[in-house]
């Protein structure tokens, strides 16, 4: 299946826990990390910010094992399912999505 | 809390159904959508490709109701939690990830 990759070059990748199915975070991927996710079983992002790939967890340990890579209708977003071994968020917490909207 | 807008004025917000934990979709929302989710507590988006406020089953009844909008740490991604009137994807299906990455 061909995914299709935007102007940047990226698709969204959701990362859902495989097994209590909590949203953790959302990154992007390059035709590369794909690759590479497929390839290692672990989870490969692209770095907007510091414009490189970023093997998720070589820096904290907290790699994620990817079960599953799903895509969507339109084939720029995917959702992977994975077992990941400590917290998602650079802030300790466990999803980036700690916070309610609305919260100060 | 502020939201990180790109330079489109857009935000990501992934869908989940609030009872099953299911991812359903991927969408962009920018400030005006946000305000509409909150105020009528269902799901607008902002289609990139039709440059315009979208209510979520505007057209094919499937509205989604909006249970908890959660954000994530650098506030640029959005996660809906929701309860849907019906499919979540233009396809019939519940959601658009109904593909493993590898189908043909």
């Amino acid at each position: 299946m061909e995914l299709n990759y935007d102007d940047r070059g990226l698709v969204t990748a959701v990362v859902q826990d495989a097994a209590t199915h909590e949203v953790l975070m959302v990154a992007w991927m390059n035709a590369e990390s794909v690759r590479l996710t497929q390839e290692s079983g672990e989870a490969w992002f692209w770095s907007r910010s510091r414009r490189e790939l970023w093997r998720k967890g070589a820096t904290s340990g907290n790699v994620m094992r990817v079960r599953e890579i799903r895509v969507d209708c339109d084939a720029d977003t995917l959702l992977l399912k994975v077992d990941p071994a400590g917290p998602a968020c650079h802030t300790g917490e466990r999803s980036c999505f700690y916070r309610l909207l609305g919260d100060s």
